[in-house]
C-alpha cells in the first residue's frame, strides 16, 4: 500500500520535534505539508524550528507559517502570550541550538496550504494537529467543504478524565484557542482526540533519553539534548525527571502504529465560556461502567488507554532516523 | 467522649434514607436537627419522607422544611423541576409505602434551624449536607458569621476525576443549585467533599440488599424494599442491578467511621456559567503525580479514595437499627 498523504499542523517545541522525528521514520505516511501555529512558540519561530528539525532528519517537507494569533480570545483572551518558554525554552527547542537550515517557509499560509493539499489529494489527506487548532478552524472557515475532502483528523489535545495542564481542567492546545477547537471538534469529519489521559501516562525516562543521546545519529542526539530542558519542566509535576510524550503519541496513533485499547466515540464539547472551565474538552464518558460504548452520532474518538507502553516503540523508531 | 452535635440537610430519597439509617445507628454523633431541601423530591415531600424514615428507626429528630426553590437559576434555571422520580420513585422512597408517622415539621425553616443550632452549640456543630446546598447558602446569607460557629461541613456532591450524573461533568446535588454550592464551598469553613469518584466506586449489590430485606428489622427491611427501585435505575449505568451509596458514604465520613485514604485539600470552584460545564466542581488535582499534596489556603478536602470497602460497613451498621 502506498503511504497515506499527511498534513501536519504544529507549534514546534520539543515534543513536536519528537513527533516530526517519528513521522520522518514512518513509512506508513508521506508528509505532504506542514503548517505552524502560535502555541509553544510563535508560528514564525515554529516554522524555523520545524525546518531545522527536518533538516536534521534529512527531510525538506513544505512548511507554511500559519496563524500568529488565536481565533478569538485565546491565550487568556489577550492574544498570543509569547508561548511556553518555561516548558520548551526560549527558542522552543530547549537548550539545543540547531544549525540554521537553508530552506524557507512557503509564501502561502498554513490554512491555504491545507486547503490546497486537501483538494489535490481528493479525500485521501489525513491531518495530524499537535498545536492549537487555529489553522484548522481558519481552513474550515475559508472552505466549509473541507471535511468532505479529508480522510481523518488526529489531534493531540484535551483532558477527559484527568486534570488539565494550564488550568485544573484545561489542556494547553485546546485552552490556547477554545473557539477554534470547538469549530474543529464539531465539524463533520472523523476525529481521534489524544488527550492528557494517555500522553501523561506514557512518559519517557532518563534511560530512554540517554539511548537517544548516545545513538550517534544527528536527529536522535539533538532530540536527547532538547529533552534535557523538557525533563526539567516535566519534573515539576511528575516529581522526577521524565517527559510526557504528547505530540509523538498523537503522531504514532495517526500513522496507525500505536492502537488505542479504549477509545470510545462520544460527544465532545469545548467550554468556550469565560468561566473557570474555559477550554475544557467536555467528553461524555458516562458510559464508563458499560465498557464505554460508542454514542450514536458521535464522530470524535477519545483515546483513554493504550494496549502497551509507548516509550519503547518511540525510541525504536527515532533511532532509525 | 460525648457524641458530636450534627445538623443534617437532605432531600430524602432512597440514599438519603440509608444515610438517616446510618446516623440513627451511630453513637459518634447526636443529630440535633434535620433540614430538607428540594432535590430528589420537593422540600416538603422530603420532610414527610424524613419523618417517616426516622419513625421506622425509632427516632424523632426535629425536622424543618427548607428551600422549595434553588437559590438562583438551579434546576436548569427554571426552578424546581419536580425532582428525580425516575431515580427515587414518585414519592422518593421507591415502591415503599411508609406508614405515616404522627410527627410534623417545625415551624421554622431549615436555614433558621441551622443558624439557631449553630449558636446553641457554640462552634461544636457539624453539618452533613446530602442534597442541593440551597439551605446552607441561605443560612450563610442570613448569618455571614456562620462559618465561625461550625466545626466542619461534610457534603455529598460533585465529580472530580469521573463523569457527572446529570451532565458529562456535573453531579446532581451541585448541578441543581450551582450558585449555592459555590457560596458554600468558598465560605471559610473546613469542608469535606464526597464526590461521585468514591460514591460510585463503592456500590451495594443484590446480596447486600437481601441482607437488609431478610433482617426482620423494620428500618432495614424498609430500606431493602426501597432499594429495589433504586437498583433498577442504577442498573442503567452500572449495567447490573446494584446501587451507588452516595449519601450514606458521606454520612459515614461525617461520623468519622470511614476514613478516606486519598483526600487532598485543594482549591475547588463551581462552574456557575451557562456553558456546558455548568454545575461542575472544578477541583485542582494537578498534584496527582506528586501524591496529591494539600494546597496552601485550600479548605476543601476532596475524597478520592477510601482505604476499604464501604458496603459491608454500611450493612453491619444498618442491621443494628
Amino acid at each position: 500500500m502506498s503511504p497515506a498523504p499527511l498534513y501536519v499542523d504544529c507549534d514546534t517545541g520539543i515534543d513536536d520535534a519528537l513527533a516530526l522525528g517519528w513521522l520522518a521514520a514512518s513509512p506508513e505516511v508521506e508528509v505532504v505539508g506542514v503548517g505552524t501555529v502560535s502555541g509553544n512558540v510563535s508560528a514564525a519561530q515554529g516554522a524555523r524550528n520545524t525546518i531545522d528539525v527536518l533538516a536534521l532528519a534529512g527531510r525538506s517537507w513544505p512548511v507554511a507559517v500559519g496563524a500568529a494569533e488565536p481565533s478569538e480570545g485565546g491565550f487568556t483572551r489577550s492574544g498570543f502570550d509569547g508561548g511556553a518558554t518555561h516548558v520548551h525554552g526560549p527558542s522552543g527547542l530547549g537548550g539545543f541550538s540547531a544549525p540554521l537550515a537553508a530552506a524557507s517557509p512557503l509564501d502561502v499560509d498554513a490554512a491555504e496550504l491545507l486547503i490546497s493539499l486537501a483538494r489535490e489529494h481528493g479525500g485521501a489527506l489525513r491531518i495530524l494537529a499537535v498545536g492549537p487548532l487555529t489553522n484548522l478552524a481558519e481552513a474550515l472557515r475559508r472552505e466549509p467543504a473541507l471535511p468532505s475532502l479529508i480522510a481523518e483528523v488526529t489531534i493531540m489535545g484535551g483532558a477527559a478524565l484527568v486534570p488539565g495542564n494550564i488550568s485544573p481542567v484545561t489542556e494547553a492546545n485546546i485552552g490556547n484557542d477554545p473557539e477554534a477547537a470547538q469549530a474543529v471538534l464539531s465539524a463533520p469529519w472523523p476525529v481521534t482526540l489524544v488527550p492528557l489521559d494517555v500522553t501523561l501516562a506514557h512518559p519517557l525516562d532518563e534511560a530512554g533519553r540517554h539511548r537517544l543521546l548516545d545513538s550517534g545519529r544527528p536527529l536522535a542526539t539533538a532530540l536527547g539534548e532538547m529533552l534535557d530542558f523538557y525533563f526539567d519542566f516535566n519534573s515539576t509535576f511528575y516529581g522526577e525527571r521524565r517527559s510526557a510524550l504528547h505530540d509523538p503519541l498523537a503522531a504514532a496513533i495517526a500513522t496507525g502504529t500505536v492502537r488505542p485499547s479504549v477509545a470510545p466515540r462520544v460527544h465532545v464539547e469545548v467550554d468556550t465560556t469565560d468561566g473557570p472551565g474555559r477550554g475544557q474538552t467536555i467528553c461524555d464518558l458516562r458510559g464508563r461502567f458499560l465498557g464505554h460504548p460508542d454514542q450514536p452520532g458521535a464522530h470524535v474518538r477519545v483515546v483513554l488507554e493504550l494496549g502497551s507502553d509507548f516509550a519503547p516503540v518511540l525510541l525504536d523508531r527515532l533511532l532509525e532516523v
